[in-house]
């Protein structure tokens, strides 16, 4: 039997660099499903959002993924870089899916908007690919990673038959919890939280003071239809993100201001 | 006469760098209105978006800059550091008001997504404090500011005496024709665009290829009620920018998924 004229495109990236265990979680997962490019970065690129590379110069090698039929290249740049690379240099034609991760910690709340792994599902969506995020609410680089993958399979099977709803990306966030304990997945809305930072002084050699930031993250949100909720409860949270940021609720308000010069 | 007792503490932030005169022009329309604190990036951080320094180290300088008054700091991080590190290591007490700015370039329709100016604005709000990120829609290290100023001065008034509508920032974009030919200021909504983008491919000493990222803005929303509408038309586009990415209105559609695990 020959093979599907058109086996789907899977691009793959992540924010924790290409020899992180999550993202070799994820295309052990689904590597079946299509044919997979791997492009991601070759160093930590974790709190990158969605920033990219336009003040300086972008490095790109071929890099030996070690798994059969899995093309894959390292960049000196940011996830959202990652993904513009691959559509616009590497591929020759629109991917059918991205996934993004897996993310070594959670990208639940708040976090979304500082994640590296949701800036490139983001910047997928922008291009109009069906685009998901993955992140296992564990920071540890030995985590067991078998949950998510489970998760990684469903949706991404999910996606591939039905795409994303329009203007959106997903974010798949997975308990740290045994992968038999998983109680399934829940649609999600993002919580609210917050970062509650403080900065560690410290002093280099020569008396020159510098800084680590640290910080403590609360959940503010008493709902029962958060990804918080459903985390502390088993579940696997996906959350639809979109990349419109206009608050149209507040435009009516807004208006009422009758905003003029010299007003 | 005494001053008032609590004149309003104006935190002052950029992602063009805290000698850039975009900043500078800022600060001149507002500095009367309150104490003024300017804690912004050492060096260009533009594209930036949401990103955090957290596997890294941060630096901090004292700057002057060069108006009575005006307290400054210069850092090697990105402006939602900055904005961090004026909350939780600088400021005894939460600034009444966050602006960015004014930005070397537009910030409109999609590209909200990659500013640090925007970045640093949205983090403002996510402190919930009432926060503004002002752009002029010209590149040019010598662009006449007039008519940007003018549009800080209205909306910084207006902020200071309303605050922002509850989980929004405001995106402040003024087009780039003289000041005198600027019609207002319109509410407007985040135009739909997209950014084809291109490597250029170059070559460095000793033989390994580099690249450097540029691409071309189009904006593909025809709606009169965009930001890109009110730009080409004259006016100062106000858009308010929610930090709350679900897209609530897919959440049914995803519902009908049945999401389960071997599903």
């Amino acid at each position: 039997m020959s093979q599907p004229a058109a086996r789907p495109l899977i691009l793959v990236t992540n924010d924790d660099g290409i020899t992180a265990p999550g993202i070799r979680n994820l295309v052990e997962s689904i590597a079946d499903l299509g044919d997979v490019v791997v492009v991601a970065p070759n160093n930590h690129q974790s709190g990158m959002g969605h920033a990219i590379t336009i003040s300086n110069i972008l490095k790109m090698w071929p890099h030996d993924f070690g798994m059969e039929g899995v093309r894959a290249y390292k960049t000196s740049g940011t996830p959202v870089d990652c993904v513009k690379l691959a559509i616009y240099k590497i591929l020759d034609r629109t991917p059918d899916i991205l996934l993004s991760g897996i993310n070594h910690g959670s990208n639940s709340s708040i976090n979304v908007i500082y994640s590296g792994t949701m800036g490139a599902a983001v910047e997928g969506a922008l291009e109009g690919i069906p685009s998901v995020g993955f992140s296992l609410c564990d920071f540890a680089e030995d985590a067991d990673f078998r949950g998510a993958c489970r998760a990684v399979r469903t949706v991404t099977e999910k996606v591939l038959k039905e795409g994303t709803p329009k203007g959106t990306c997903l974010n798949v966030n997975i308990p740290k919890v045994a992968p038999e304990a998983l109680k399934g997945l829940r649609i999600s809305r993002q919580a609210a939280g917050h970062w509650a930072d403080s900065f560690e002084e410290r002093t280099a050699p020569g008396g020159r003071p510098y800084y680590w930031m640290t910080g403590n993250f609360t959940d503010v949100d008493s709902g029962e239809d958060t990804d918080e909720w459903a985390l502390r409860h088993g579940y696997v949270s996906v959350v639809p993100v979109q990349y419109d940021l206009t608050a149209h609720h507040a435009m009516a308000e807004l208006n009422q201001w009758h905003l003029g010069f010299d007003s």
